[in-house]
Formats: structure tokens, sequence, C-alpha cells
């Protein structure tokens, strides 16, 4: 958990950092409201027995519940993040950060603007997290859904075939092409000539010259979603220029993403291993991903009303995972709790001593414990503070008492000196403030 | 959620200067967890469809799960907090802050300790919470679930009956004792002398003299087990007198509390309405809650190891309620962004200007927005702020550009400054920095 804080504070401020507010929603929806969102994978939706009212589920992620909301509350121009648990009836997998009930940290823009303004802004956002969380080397795998549904047209994919053909691109960052070319063509139904010509597409990735070149290219420019979704990456990548960020940016045809509500840029970030060679290669994969889904609003208003969104999703069990074994790995310490000092008293039936003392020091603000024994042993007091990584000890006895002072002892020097109790908060603050 | 960040943060502080780590539990647990803990609450627990698997429920208070998790990873020892979401199939009450879905923040201490001494520590909590949060004048009203078996014992009822009689006791704050009686009575079949004689007992309220006085009562000090609480009492009072917060704490014999589990002592806040007149009375309950349950941990080992208890639940919705309401009726704006800065442009065709500006302004920490679109009118962007309350404009233009400075201006004083490029992010620092 004390890991966990410092990356939810890292990612939180830099989603405050781009002006979002930020907003909560139920963790159950109702049945129908997470039906038919997310493709094969609605089979992993938990739904709640029935007991009465309302058929019930749990949330499977935060942008449908999102896009719920804004038609519910007729929202149509609003930017927040929601940093939330969410559900899935998966197989578990702890070491690589996958689990049944996990945190999403998600960032969103919803609103009609000018073209791959807040898309780019999103990829700026991944770029300064996983730069900020020093996970390692980074990439941001960019494609967009029209140039994936323009390339299985000129491929040769029939139309109704575009969703499933989809969520087997998206398995090729998990297996061979071939393998996924013998689904398509075994278990999709698809032909292998068009399988083939899929094959070809899907391995290429670059920047902006391979954009250019696909806007050439003699078959997919004469299709018009491939056109603009083209167009549109052309743009995108022009503004992450600005950003200074297409260094780790790649335009890559292989990147699909298994959730239907897409409908235009889609983007996963992955770390790349194994860049080190002293250092053991970490096997996760994504970290972050995202997209734009114009379409989801209006599926949840009842006149169709279309909210067009853009949003980010960053995978913090991952992100947790990576760090909880490096800080194994190094042996560091990480403290739990943030006590600046302990009450304690070196001689027995000073227990009154120590709680009125304790209780001007919480009054005044200071993060302070004290051993609940009516006579602790000095020894097991200093030793709590040894375990526990508190940095200071006060201690009352009868000579302190008379005298007006508390003998305050730095634990890891030693050292103790006598403060006046007037002067004690001050001197603790002093000298348990960061530098 | 500007309004829920507040009062969290001040929550969170007090749990952490008070030592308190933080620890974090599933939303589901098994269903025959939480079977047998919460008396006749027990049918307002939502469980989960059988899909496969464990039959689960999900967590109806935080307590159990704490429990279960003690007893699961074997600690006999912890101070920790968890504010998370419980759940309860009940009727809403939106404006006392009543909810199916709620958030609970819960402080507990674990372990065996010197009587009476984290039982203090936690009614210190609530006195430090609810004073921090402004909330109007309350009462932590106390008793102790020995002192109230005790009672029932010397009253006649059956020890068979203790667990529902004290269901009935606590319905006291919310009905008149006529009513109650008659539950006692006809739905519990008690003697109407046992209940006239716990109706007795039940409107007795005070501090150490009442307790003294219990001490002294001829039937009363002839149980075992209210002498005992009496006892504890006692010495509770005698530690709160040290902490300098008796003023605000009540001996209450007619406090029960509903749940099975807990052993010794009880607690429960209220807030007291109606005291200064010019005040509408705010129609709120208990704010906090908790108490002694020793025998919790136990149940869920093995070996029915026990792990003594004692903790507080701040009911946080109700805090919420009224603070909403609060701030409502003071027509307070509250911003629900923290943005230091729009960039804006006053010609058109700046957009790739405005966002060079604003990644530099991001990479240097600044909390900045803009506007999504390629043109806008520097009067929009001039509107924007006054609606998100963003205190300062960078205003890039053709003329800035080419001196190599950014005009900065303030919204409230519509002050407009030339700033150097190389001056601006700490320009903005400084006049956004809190006082």
């Amino acid at each position: 958990m004390a890991i966990r804080e410092r990356v939810f504070n890292a990612i939180i401020t830099c989603f405050k950092r781009h002006g979002a507010e930020v907003i909560d929603t139920p963790v159950f929806e109702l049945k129908e409201t997470l039906t038919g969102k997310y493709g094969e994978d609605s089979k992993l939706i938990y739904d709640l027995k029935d007991q009465g009212g309302e058929l019930l589920s749990l949330r499977y992620d935060l942008t449908v519940p999102f896009a719920r909301y804004l038609a519910m509350n007729k929202i149509t121009n609003i930017k927040r993040y929601h940093i939330a648990k969410v559900y899935r009836r998966d197989n578990p997998a702890m070491t690589r950060g996958r689990y049944r009930e996990f945190y999403q940290c998600d960032f969103d823009i919803a609103g009609q603007f000018d073209p791959m303004i807040p898309d780019a802004e999103c990829l700026k956002i991944v770029h300064e997290i996983l730069s900020d969380l020093q996970l390692g080397d980074f990439l941001i795998k960019v494609n967009d859904r029209r140039i994936l549904d323009g390339m299985f047209a000129v491929c040769g994919v029939p139309d109704s075939k575009f969703r499933t053909i989809c969520s087997t691109v998206d398995k090729l960052d998990k297996m061979p092409w071939e393998e996924v070319r013998s689904e398509m063509v075994g278990e999709k139904g698809l032909s292998p000539e068009a399988a083939d010509r899929i094959g070809e597409y899907v391995q290429l990735h670059g920047g902006l010259d391979l954009i250019e070149r696909l806007l050439q290219d003699p078959k997919l420019s004469q299709n018009k979603l491939a056109k603009e979704g083209l167009g549109d990456m052309k743009l995108l990548f022009e503004y992450l220029t600005l950003f200074g960020i297409t260094g780790k940016v790649s335009f890559d045809l292989s990147l699909a993403r298994g959730l239907d509500y897409y409908t235009g840029v889609i983007y996963e970030a992955v770390l790349l291993q194994g860049e080190r060679p002293w250092e053991e290669p970490v096997s996760v994969g994504s970290v972050a991903g995202g997209g734009r889904y114009d379409r989801l609003v209006g599926m949840f208003d009842p006149k169709g009303r279309k909210v067009p969104c853009v949003g980010v999703s960053i995978g913090i069990e991952r992100i947790f995972s990576i760090l909880e074994q490096r800080v194994e790995a190094s042996e560091e310490k990480i403290r739990t709790t943030e006590t600046q000092v302990l009450v304690a008293s070196a001689q027995k039936k000073l227990l009154e001593e120590r709680l009125k003392l304790i209780s001007e020091l919480w009054d005044a603000g200071i993060k302070a414990e004290v051993l609940y024994k009516k006579n602790p042993k000095l020894l097991s007091q200093l030793q709590y503070c040894e375990d526990t990584g508190i940095p200071l000890v006060a201690i009352v006895g009868e000579q302190e008492l008379k005298d007006g002072v508390v003998k305050l002892r730095v634990v890891a020097t030693r050292e103790e000196v006598n403060v006046r109790r007037e002067s004690l908060v001050e001197e603790i603050r002093m000298r348990t403030s960061r530098p």
C-alpha cells in the first residue's frame, strides 16, 4: 500500500496538471448497461444475484460507466479522471499484476473539439506518467480503428467479420503471425488470400514517413475510412512533435485493441524489456491503453445524442507489480506509517504523563504514537521505533517532569537532548521536516 | 467530489497522526465470511450470482473483512485505517446521506494491550475529526456491552434474549421508550416487569459520577460482567480526562448498537442540532460509531486464536451531506479543478505555439489547460477561465513571440504583464502559490 500510494500520487498529480476534475460512479451498473459493449470479453462480467429489484453487474471498466453517466446527466463537455476498482471473472496471474479485482486509473476528455488535440494530450499524459514513474524504457503504439477497418475492407474481409477479425489481430502481441493467421482462416472462416494481405499490412510500423507512404498506398488511399484515419494520424503526429514525444510513439498497424467501442485512434503503451543487460528482464505487457470512442455515449442517450470522447487508462496493477518486485529485489525498507515521534517513559507509573504529552502533540498536529502498556520497558519502546522506522523518541521521566523538559532521542544516532516542554513541538517539526 | 476530497484529507491526516498504516481488502468476501456477523441486518447483504466458483457477497462493512484478513494472515498486532465503499440492500435516504453504496472510514487497533488505552485513543480520534470538520456541536455516547448484558441479567432477561433485546434498546435513538417497551413485551416476549426495570436503567447518562454510583448499585454491582464493564468504563473516563475530552463524552446506558460482534466498550457520536437559533437545524443522526470486538478474529482462525480489537468508523456520507447542504446554502463556488493557467492566443493560427507553450508548462509541473480548438476567440478563452475559476491566462501573440515574452493576465483584476518566456514558470508559481 505504501508503494501504491506513491504511484497514485504521481498519476493524480499528472491528471490534475492537465486540468481534470475527479468523478465517482457506483461499483455496480444495470446489467443491460454493460451488455454488448465489450465484445468477446463480456463473459468475464460479474453479475449480482437477483434479490429483487434491478439486475445488476459489477463494472468491467470505468469507460462504459463514464459514458452512461454523461448521457444520464446530459453532460456534453468534461475532462475528468476516475481511479477505482473494476471486476473481471478472469484467471488471475499475480506476477503479471492481473487480478479479478483491480484498479483502473482513467483520464477522459468528452466534447466536440477540433480533431486530434485532445487525443494528442492523452498520449502526452501517458508519456508523462511513464517517465515520472521511471519504469524503464517504453513505447506507445498508435493506430486507428478507421485505418484497421479500411485495411480489412481493401484486404477483402467481409463487413460482418470486421470486429471478430479485429479481435484476432489484437492477439498479435501474444502470439506469432502464423497462429493469428490460422485463427483467422480456421476459426473465423476468412479466405487465406485476405489473411495474407492483412499479414503484409500488420507488420508495418513507423512514424510520419509510414503515414505518408500509406497515404500514397494505391489500395488504402482509395478507401474513405482509411484515408480519414491516416489524415488524422498525420495531424496527431504533428501535435506529438510539438509535445516532443514522437521518439517514444510508433504508428503500428498491428495494434487493434479488443474492445468494441473504439471508433478512431487507439493506443497502447508497452514496457521494453531486457534493454539493460544487467537488469533482470521483467515480463509485463501493456501498462496503459485507450482510444477514441465517439458513439458510446449516444448508446445511452434516449435520443441517441453523441458526445465524442477520447481517453486513456493506466494499467496500474502491472506498474505496482513491477515496482514491488523492484523494492523486494533492492531490500529497501519502506515505512508503512509516517509517525514522527514515540512518546515513551524510562520509569514505571508514567502512563498518565505519557497520555497527557501525546495528547498535546496530537493537538499540535504531530504524528505520534505511544505503546498501549501501563509500564513498558524503555528497551521495548526503542525496539518499536527501530522496527517501524519512527525517527524520534520523546522520553518522560520523573526528573524531566520536575525540570519542565522532555528528553528527545534521535533513534538513528542515539543522540539525546533535553527540550523544554513548550519548544517540543517546534523541535520535533524541525527534526522531521523533509529537506 | 471536491468537498469529499477535503473531508477525506482531514480524516486521513488524523488517522496518520495516530500512526495508522493503510490496508485494502477486496470488495467481495466469501458469503460464509459474512454470515452470522450482523444480527438482524444480515438480510441487507448483497450476494453475487453463482457463475461458478465460490459463493461471494459484497462487503457490508470494513470490520468483518478486517478480522478475516487478520486471521488469514496471522496478524496479531496492527493499527490500520481503511477507507472504502460498503454495500447494503437498504432503502436509500439521500438527504440523510444513506445510500446502498457508501464510504466507510475505519480506524482499528488490533492486539493484546493494557485495558482501555487503545479504546480511549479511538474516542480521541472521533473528537479530533469532528472538531476539525467544524460540523457544529457533538456528543460522543459511550456504553459497554458487558454493562448492558449485566443490566439485562439483573433485570430478569433470559440469556437467550440478550442479543434481541439489545437490538430493541438500540432503537431508542429513533423511537420513544413506550414503543421500545411494547416491542420488548409484544414482539420479543419479555415480561413487562423486566422491561420496566430496563426502562429505569436506560434513561441514565452522565460521567464519572454515574459510573461511581452504578458501581455501588446493589443489583448491578453483584453482576460480574457489569462490574467488569463499569470498572473499565471508569478507567476509560480517567484516560479521556487526560486527553481533555470528557466535556463531549457521555456514559449513556441507552446506547446499544445493533451489531452482534461487539464485546466491550461501544460508542456513537451524534451531532447536536438546533444549538444555534440562527441556523437551520440539520436532521442527521450518528456520524461515527464503533467499539471493542475481541472475539471476531477468533471466528476466522482455524484454531480460534483471539486477537482483541477496538475501532471506530466515521459515517462520512452523513458528513458529506451536511457539508454539501451548507455549501449550497452559502452559494460559495467550489472549484472542481486546480488549473493554474490557461494557455490562450489572441490571434488565429497560433495553435502550434499554444501547444508548444503548454507542453513546456506541463513539463515544469504547472497545472495548465488549453482550449481544444484551432482558432478560439480570446473572449471565449477568458470566459472559460471565469467559469472554471482558472486564475491566470498566458496569452501568446505574434508580437509577443517576436519579443520572446508571454502576456500574463490575472483573470480577477484584468491586470496584464509581459513576462519573459524563461521566467514564466516562476511567475505563474509565485502568483498561484497559496498564502
